[in-house]
């Protein structure tokens, strides 16, 4: 290693300034090209004028690969179930609307925006319904979030390490800038009454799936979605119209929104009682428990992606707080035993999706890299911090750190370091 | 006008903290939902399961409008040209990478990565040549930032005002999250000799589109760009790589690139003596102006869009500026008579879209709209103060505010105010 490369951590993690001065050099020293009038060395595609323009655009053929994939599909269902966003193909923060993960409880419905409203009721003093083009018309706000569902991860609660790859184990969460009208405006129209503490959001896809929500986060930061990275909801992602609750797990914002109903008790539905409730280690279950904690994973290079030999490489990952802004992002090369913390993509927004990275010279040696990131709540558990903590039994909101082996070969894979 | 109502600026414009107050209420006050065990009142797309997950999703059938449009295609092309992002059925500040503004000078080259690579030679101790295998090991940032034809807007250069869409008229700008490598990494490896001053940037599409572009540019903030908004960037857009110069005339940021060239003088070519110039009073051109200004635009209400009868809209829009950060915007509703401040969306990003709004009380009469952004150079000078400086022979960086006339039927059109 040149004199330059100062290692930050154990295992070839770099301070990234001294990557310059270090002259690593990935290019090869070529001749200088040729002239080249005739064109006859042109590669193929710029011998003649390529495609014209068009309406709405598409990946490249080069990258049909990067789909949202890891399906899990509910038997007995036309399609049901998850898909799971593609991070090992993925760099930066927003999600690509086309690969944002999806889950459906009842498949996608077609809605016709004409004859879809949004009707309020319960606990106030106006029941209202509005139809999409009214609402079309009231003030909106846009942010960037992070979605993630609180079921994501849980496959690392297996007693062994499940080898699939980071997009099947992590990918149900994305992040995109979101575009809606604040609830309260809503909520503020129709009146609340002084007993309503719950908003029982209901869906119009078949399974009327249906969250109760607390009326304070509803009036605190809840939207209205109407658009997502700047075009109009995508048909799985809640077309026409979808709750958005920053930070809460996924199921809460309620796609095919429909109904808003004030309560002074929660709805206590199929999906947060025998769904999406925390099993304690005594057997009794945990409620409500909405906010996603500070997690971060590696998702370059992870397993569905290898290294080609040894050298330098960029290490990069997504971090996220459901609880505030991440705060600090430690990652190691070498199992845990030494931790170099890792530069933030500004700007760093709250509930966003955070890109680390450091860089890191691979010695082409087994090894197992990790990262760990803080919010203003603390540190990301280990896996065995999490178990102790929780039990065994419990499947939603898995935020413990995750380990990567890296093989010689430079495969990857998971592991429980 | 209920008296909560309080106005900022004359017809109609309104503190949006009244509105909340003022009970203004688009809903209709309905009847509690009836009680619905058998379903038969339910919407025909919530009777039975809706569509499965899928791997690359695409936009609701009913948006099948929302596409780039107002093509500007060069005779004689197989659909060179331009195509422009939909800007009056956008919301937020990023735009969808499908309707991502596009300008071609010959075409959508189809590049194989495997095939690819980009060569940096001319004044440097060591030319080198990278595949794209190699660079996608490299350090990369992310940060969202605009893209901006130089040539937008110039239709307003008219006499006349082009009874044009908001798309038509203002849509060659789109904002993204992009992320590649800084090109101070790639031009520290090869070695800057002392003489070169500027980079000639060349592409490999078939027309091999160059441009000059100041060294100290180059190493400060360009970077080269592998993905926008999260995924690879698409072929319309340089896939698999093209040069990114935040806040510069969008055809600098050449695409499709394949070559860096360090010299001590620019290459002066085509695009940038015959086109890519700035005709002055005098006759003589402006070369290497390359900033794009202050600039604004209000999208909804606008030309594509109409109202739907009086009463409550958001009046919605976005600015930008290639020199820095939006400071303030202004609208008017009176033909620029009275002016109140809009709201921004924020983080207010650098070289980025920001989204600015204002609530509006419509009576029904016809009007005239405008919006004015400041950053820390000005603000946006009207057009007939733009010709008077620039003369009436200029094409590129038309900035001057722009009025769309409201007419008493809600329709919209384009106006000189």
């Amino acid at each position: 290693m040149p004199d330059e490369l100062i290692p930050i951590a154990g295992n070839g993690l770099l301070n990234r300034r001294s990557l310059l001065k270090a002259g690593i050099v990935m290019g090869s020293v070529g001749a200088l090209p040729q002239a080249n009038a005739q064109g006859q060395l042109r590669p193929i595609w710029a011998q003649s004028p390529g495609a014209g323009v068009s309406g709405y655009g598409q990946p490249s053929a080069h990258e049909a690969h990067v789909q949202r994939g890891a399906f899990s599909l509910q038997v007995g269902t036309n399609g049901s179930g998850a898909s799971r966003s593609p991070l090992q193909h993925l760099r930066g923060t927003i999600t690509p609307n086309g690969v944002h993960f999806e889950r459906h409880h009842s498949g996608v419905p077609d809605i016709d925006p004409e004859q879809h409203s949004l009707t309020i009721h319960g606990l106030v003093d106006r029941p209202l319904k509005f139809s999409v083009n009214n609402l079309m018309r009231y003030p909106m706000v846009s942010s960037i979030k992070f979605l993630e569902c609180s079921g994501n991860s849980g496959v690392n609660l297996r007693p062994e390490p499940a080898k699939l790859d980071c997009a099947n184990i992590h990918g149900l969460v994305s992040g995109s800038e979101w575009t809606g009208i604040q609830l309260s405006t809503l909520l503020d129209e129709a009146g609340i009454q002084s007993q309503a503490k719950w908003v029982i959001a209901e869906g119009s896809d078949a399974a009327k799936m249906n969250r109760s929500v607390p009326l304070d986060k509803m009036l605190d930061d809840a939207i209205l979605a109407f658009y997502q990275n700047g075009e109009r909801l995508r048909p799985e992602q809640g077309y026409p119209m979808r709750l958005f609750l920053p930070g809460y797990e996924g199921n809460a914002s309620v796609k095919w929104l429909s109904g808003l109903r004030l309560s002074s008790q929660p709805a206590m539905s199929r999906q947060e009682t025998s769904k999406y409730t925390d099993l304690l280690k005594d057997g009794r279950s945990q409620m409500f428990t909405f906010p996603m904690q500070i997690k971060s994973v590696i998702t370059s290079p992870s397993p569905g992606l290898s290294l080609a030999g040894k050298g330098f490489y960029e290490i990069s990952g997504i971090a996220w707080s459901g609880q505030g802004s991440v705060k600090r992002v430690e990652i190691s090369a070498d199992g845990g035993r030494t931790w170099a913390e890792a530069e933030l993509d500004g700007p760093v927004l709250p509930q966003a999706l955070t890109r680390f990275r450091t860089a890191w010279q691979w010695n082409g040696g087994a090894c197992v890299l990790l990262s760990r990131a803080y919010d203003d709540h603390g540190v990301q558990p280990t896996r065995a911090e999490l178990l102790a903590a929780r039990g065994e039994q419990f499947f939603y909101h898995y935020n413990a750190i995750q380990s990567w082996q890296v093989n010689g070969n430079g495969s990857l894979e998971n592991c429980y370091a």
